[in-house]
């Protein structure tokens, strides 16, 4: 497995653009992913009970399970938009599928931005009749689908499997009201492989548990998340089969592209200057494990104890203890690097310049063994600081 | 029923008084509430699974359910502490004991501040012998339980209960860690009004679920949290019963301290500017209907938006929609003020004068109509700003 360079448009018969079609002031707001023939295709979704108006037309197009474009616009969210949000998004799926000549159901729609604003159709329709495909600007798509981020989010990795090289490339974006139930944020997987929608689904599914679900921001869940995966199959690899040396291939490139673009997420939420990881280990189960670890980096005393960099181990075994596992409040060790603070609850000597420089790092890393069972689990997050509150302060409807 | 001025000692037979000891550099950091004679106590504690050791230490104390004294101290939680922790509570619960000559197991002993560190026992000792309860100063208490609170929160009101003069006072401290899922941060609650402690307990649950579990300021709920009500029943009225007038007086009183208590710790949380509350109508139940009012104070990008004085609209119901209630997407009505900003969850035309001016005062009302049920329930919080930031990226360890 090899990460390359590369764009969304990297795996076989993938294509990209984006462009500026006016919904921002200045900055790309509207892309398109291509594949050449149907992909299958899998998808999740925010389980934000107040859903947008693209994640309806989206699931719509999924019913049959091949997609073969992707129009994203940011900027709006149509969201809390109403009958007229609905039918501006089918519409938007309709002009995309007429533009690139394919089925107005083959398109998937994803919309992220601003709430409860109408997408004002003229400027979408005449931006997607703009996009040309012949000429594409794949990493403008990157930058296409972004709102708040300071950075593109996208990693592209190749291998071998049953004697053809299979590329898989991710591309996502985030910031604001990340902390997904399920899907979050906005996410796209292309794939060259051959493998099923049925088996493509349960991999997302199950990869989103422990990824893209592990990461928060700020515990709010946007209303437009959705992680959507296309596998077109040009790879010519013999169709992936469950359980098979194949399978595990597949699976740990998907690993590693959702990981890598959770954390990348992670890393750049609003006015973030550290990326934390925590790594909860002994629990009783994965599940509690990942709660446990979601609780820690989701915790606004942490968060701001990290950008404070204090190795404040009692803000971190308070948000155990208030996670809602199983714990014993009497047996938890606790590092942060590899500094131990805690070990059965009580606070240990460390070495106050080692732990200083961790702090200081870009990354910090949290342990917590909570010294009851075998199992473990990961979450991602970001130091709370006064840019946040800026950009949150400032970001005015 | 009558607010007046007073304090935590105003009510019949109770003494009050505070000093600092040494454990802040400056400020007080000691403080005890006396009873002429035993009083009928109830207690609610923090629901973290990590709890400090006064909390055990009260708990033990309250098996036979009178209290004659509290002992409180402040700038040091006695949290994961270990067993010497354990220790120091109990023998900070004797000292007290004898120096106000009264049994051990009638103290009570409460703590908050910086967790992992051990009490200085010479301080804490030296402290309470110095406690003059012939010259008390009652206001000194409610300063010596603050830690990062810019303001003592207090109220004490009366009323005539079956012929007699029935008065009761709460004091309380918050400001961070203010999560609570149970009792929250620390408030003393004293009245000489006649009643078991089975129906002051049965009062004081059901009150807590109202009010002081109904505020945020950051998410976290402390390893310290304690709310404690004592009845000492001098003044003579008949003992309260169940479903009687008097019940019904003596609950109000209850319900406005409490509240009173909840809405001026969200108000002073860490940093706030403005204290927000959310009421939530037409749910399916009070609980539903509280869960939804926490979250939408609860959500980081409400906070945020409140601090930046902008009706967004979006991120509240965003936060309903998360909030995990039942709701019908469609059907929500929103207020901030008197503007309504949503109607069938579609947005409606406000007055922008208004609405600034609404968003400018120290308080926001925000209303929530869900319109799927009859239920209401009621949430406390305050914005998040620079200072939150500030404060808890510089209280270092």
């Amino acid at each position: 497995m090899q990460i390359i360079d590369g764009t969304i448009a990297s795996p076989k018969g993938f294509y990209a653009t984006g462009l500026h079609a006016g919904l921002k002031k200045e900055k790309k707001d509207l892309g398109v992913i291509y594949s050449e023939v149907p992909a299958n295709a899998a998808a999740v979704y925010t389980t934000n009970q107040v859903k947008a108006a693209p994640i309806f037309v989206t699931k719509e197009a999924m019913k049959d399970t091949t997609i073969q474009a992707v129009v994203v616009n940011s900027g709006i969210a149509n969201a809390c938009t109403g009958k007229l949000g609905l039918e501006n998004a089918k519409e938007m799926q309709a002009i995309t599928g007429t533009h690139l000549n394919i089925p107005q159901e083959s398109v998937a729609v994803a919309s992220t931005g601003v709430i409860g604003k109408q997408l004002p159709m003229e400027i979408i329709e005449a931006g997607i009749s703009n996009i040309d495909l012949e000429k594409p600007e794949p990493y403008a798509f990157h930058e296409a689908i972004l709102t708040t981020d300071t950075a593109t989010k996208e990693i592209v990795i190749t291998e071998e499997i049953n004697g053809q090289q299979v590329t898989m490339a991710g591309v996502a974006k985030g910031s604001g009201m990340i902390h997904p139930n399920m899907a979050t944020m906005l996410a796209f997987i292309t794939t060259d492989a051959q493998i099923s929608e049925e088996l493509l689904q349960e991999i997302l599914a199950d990869k989103t548990e422990t990824t893209f679900n592990q990461i928060t921001v700020d515990g709010d869940t946007s209303t437009n998340d959705m992680v959507l995966v296309l596998a077109n199959g040009l790879a010519e690899n013999p169709v992936i089969e469950k359980n098979s040396k194949a399978f595990e291939q597949f699976v740990a490139m998907f690993q590693l592209v959702s990981e890598t673009l959770a954390k990348k997420i992670a890393k750049d939420g609003e006015g973030a200057t550290k990326l934390i990881e925590a790594q909860v280990v002994g629990a009783l189960n994965g599940s509690e494990a990942r709660l446990v670890a979601k609780k820690v980096v989701g915790s606004s005393l942490v968060k701001t104890a990290m950008f404070g960099e204090d190795p404040n181990w009692g803000r971190i075994i308070c948000a155990v203890g208030y996670a809602g596992s199983h714990t014993d409040p009497e047996k938890i060790d606790m590092w942060i690097g590899d500094q131990q603070l805690l070990k059965n609850s009580q606070p240990q000597e460390f070495d106050e310049t080692i732990m200083k420089q961790t702090l200081e790092k870009e990354k910090i890393n949290i342990t917590v063994d909570l010294n009851i069972g075998e199992q473990s689990g990961q979450a991602w997050g970001c130091d709370l600081t006064y840019k946040y509150v800026e950009v949150n302060a400032l970001y005015h409807t």
